[in-house]
């Protein structure tokens, strides 16, 4: 673990700026936002301070400990960087990482974007300093209140899932998809990888697999030069904690705009297709499907296997989440000849119950009581490993009532099937909120369509199945 | 058309209930509660009234005229209605439709329950009355105030689709989906088919082809036992608007679940695949892309090719997007040089304009009136059938600035290209809720994903093509 990327003693920022609009002020308002515990100088040529903190007319002149530079500069200015940092090297030794946000490198795929790239982390590393960029928006330690990018929207309550990100705008965009979530969900650790003209994936992918607070690993990628040492990271990350990967530019039109993006090679889908599985990467096509299944491993525990029990109470929907856990490959419970009895005596007569085996459809006639008997149920059969439990508010059970029922009776279910998670698959928009909230408050883990509850358990199982074969190994 | 079922003169029903928890006073409530315009009476042997509405002791005593009645009771009164359905006709004959809401019929597959259902449409046929179910929870139609449902959810502002479904939980998801869009939707006509004992899905499929008020029809469907009068039906229908639908019970635990469900064959899904597009039927596989594939169709005009534009303020989305798009067969525009050379002037300078062709990544930096700029110049390029317009907020550009902007450029584009539909995909979950709500207010259509927004393009291009093929035919 890099102490000195997520928990630097001392920051300056070269580049701080008083307009709100630029990122060089927006850096320093979100380090000063999220309470970042040590010192922070600023570097400005006029400024004697901004937004409060100490401005200083070089890095040479800043007189606290600075182990984190942060260069908010445009690329043009890295030869006059590249000296300053050489010079604090010398003089005080205390640098240890630099986190480059600009653009106008090697990403341009122009002879003066390389040529200042290199110049950037040859001084870089001849000083012996550690580089994350350039072209990045840098990195995001809420656990260590350290955030060193300009992006204004990731919510702070920790959370057990880091993500590593080839895009900073994705990172955004799923960072919203969080905070948007019941109960909102803040990342862990958040790396944005820009050119990884230094600090690379492999690299960092090691750091949060050994991170002890990182539950589960997410990566955004758009291509690489050199996949191998990615892979071999990766694979022995997996082995630790899930991996969840989307790769985009998987088409030719797609790969084309990546190239263009983040100037790295897109590469054969086919072979990451291969590649993933076979090295432990649990690979994810959309973004709601990424932030589902990263909070699913975060939330729930692993099961111990693959079969899975599937309750609604509607008819429809049972069929439509029975078609798309089959997509995925994944395979039914049995019920224990005890389970078919106990929930034939608790369901309407008209209930169909185990048809086909590990299904219920409980019908739309069903109240609150008799869906968490059923529940409960389930979850303590043996010849079950989760259970996906599919609701939709009627006329004859609305969706707070049988959350109420459900906490009722799960403080016993959560003694008896620890080890068992429980899909809630609240259906019905906005009409579900209060209840999704109300379950989330208590750590569960909700979700408003079937697909997004079907990859996440699909990916659990896989990943489940995985550790087995690496246990009996 | 069939009068009778959608704008009844006079409606009674059987088994109105005065206790809430019952589907026999949901009924009467929700036909209340449209507004109904004609006169209601209820059947019921002690009750004087519910609900304010007058009971009678039996179908013969009801002295209104009544052209539809509603059967809300268990499927073992069915000799006795029969027989009281048969009188009506001989001494009054007004009856027209029957609407039978209970279940216990040949859903459940017994020897009673197909006895009950053949007694039930015999006796409807020979007294020369239509019979929509039973097992159904019958029709809904906005602009005729008629709701014989006891559904709870539907938004009553009509739009222009209309829905079958064969699962009426179904039909409530559907309906909270499209209750919780940013402007919620209301579904035109909504019919459950329940068993079809007399109304089929092919005659039906008819009526809301020669509907003036449908624009676009949507069915859900688990199985029947006769494909190609349905198939007929829809083509016909294809040629005249429309038709998406969503057939469950893809997979072989789906099939069997919708046999338990329905009580109909699901059929080889194989066979479907073939013979959808085969008879223009657009296919989509999730309750979300059935929502907004049919709300694009109300709400934006039909492209006249499918070339389309795709401009992202977002480079990874960007990327995603036309991931997303080529896994949907969609191919992108050629812009002009007079595009591209406006384009270049109007955005950073480090935007990437027309590489892949089509493609604009206008990169995070943009601002409001630049983005408005470079979508209209997309819309008025004459090789450009259709712009997608992703958007994130940023920093640097917030929603609701750039929806004001677009709103302000957008009266002189609806005059100059009125042909051309706009898919605004704005991500960024509930940040962009506001901007939304603002867009869609002024009749626009957005999406929270490039999923539903390719899926929806996607139908519309086929579906566009299609009709080119029918007009040159």
């Amino acid at each position: 673990m890099k102490e000195s990327l997520f928990r630097p003693r001392g920051i300056a920022i070269a580049g701080a700026s008083r307009d709100p609009a630029k990122v060089g002020h927006q850096v320093l308002h979100n380090l000063l936002a999220v309470g970042y515990p040590g010192q922070i100088a600023l570097v400005h040529p006029q400024a004697s301070s901004i937004l409060g903190v100490q401005a200083y007319p070089d890095l040479a002149a800043v007189p606290i400990s600075v182990e984190m530079l942060i260069l908010a500069l445009p690329a043009d200015t890295t030869p006059t960087m590249v000296e300053a940092i050489q010079r604090r090297r010398r003089e005080r030794g205390d640098l240890k990482v630099v986190v480059a946000l600009a653009g106008g490198f090697a990403e341009t795929r122009t002879e003066e974007g390389e040529r200042l790239q290199e110049m950037l982390a040859d001084g870089c590393r001849t000083a012996g300093v550690r580089l994350l960029g350039p072209n990045c928006v840098g990195v995001i330690d809420h656990r260590n209140r350290l955030d060193t990018s300009f992006l204004s929207v990731m919510h702070r309550r920790p959370s057990g899932i880091s993500v590593l990100s080839q895009s900073g705008s994705m990172a955004a965009w799923m960072a919203m998809e969080w905070g948007a979530r019941p109960t909102p969900v803040g990342l862990n650790k958040f790396i944005s990888l820009g050119n990884m003209a230094d600090m690379s994936l492999p690299e960092l992918v090691g750091d949060l697999s050994d991170d002890p607070t990182t539950r589960a690993i997410g990566i955004y990628l758009e291509g690489m030069s050199d996949v191998q040492p990615f892979l071999d990271a990766a694979r022995r990350a997996s082995r630790r904690k899930p991996v969840v990967v989307m790769k985009a530019g998987r088409t030719e039109t797609g790969a084309q705009a990546a190239l263009q993006h983040t100037g790295a090679p897109p590469g054969s889908d086919e072979l990451y297709e291969q590649a993933f599985p076979a090295n432990g990467l649990l690979r994810v096509r959309r973004v709601d499907d990424f932030v589902s299944t990263l909070t699913t491993f975060d939330r729930l525990p692993l099961p111990l296997g693959s079969r899975l029990a599937v309750l609604s109470n509607s008819g429809g929907a049972g069929v439509c989440t029975l078609d798309v856990l089959a997509d995925q490959g994944v395979s039914l419970a049995r019920f224990s000849p005890a389970s078919l009895t106990m929930m034939r005596s608790v369901l309407p007569h008209f209930a169909v119950v185990g048809n086909p085996d590990g299904y219920v459809d409980m019908t739309g006639g069903v109240g609150p009581r008799q869906v968490a008997q059923a529940v409960a149920t389930a979850l303590r059969d043996p010849g079950v490993d989760a259970v996906f439990h599919l609701f939709m508010p009627t006329n004859f059970n609305d969706t707070e009532a049988m959350a109420e029922e459900l906490l009722r009776l799960l403080p016993g279910l959560k003694r008896n099937s620890l080890e068992k998670p429980l899909f809630l698959v609240l259906l019905g928009g906005q009409s579900t909120a209060q209840a999704r909230q109300l379950l989330e408050e208590h750590g569960m883990m909700t979700y408003s369509s079937p697909e997004q509850a079907a990859i996440s358990f699909a990916a659990m199982a896989r990943y489940a199945a995985s550790r087995q074969l690496v246990r009996h190994v």
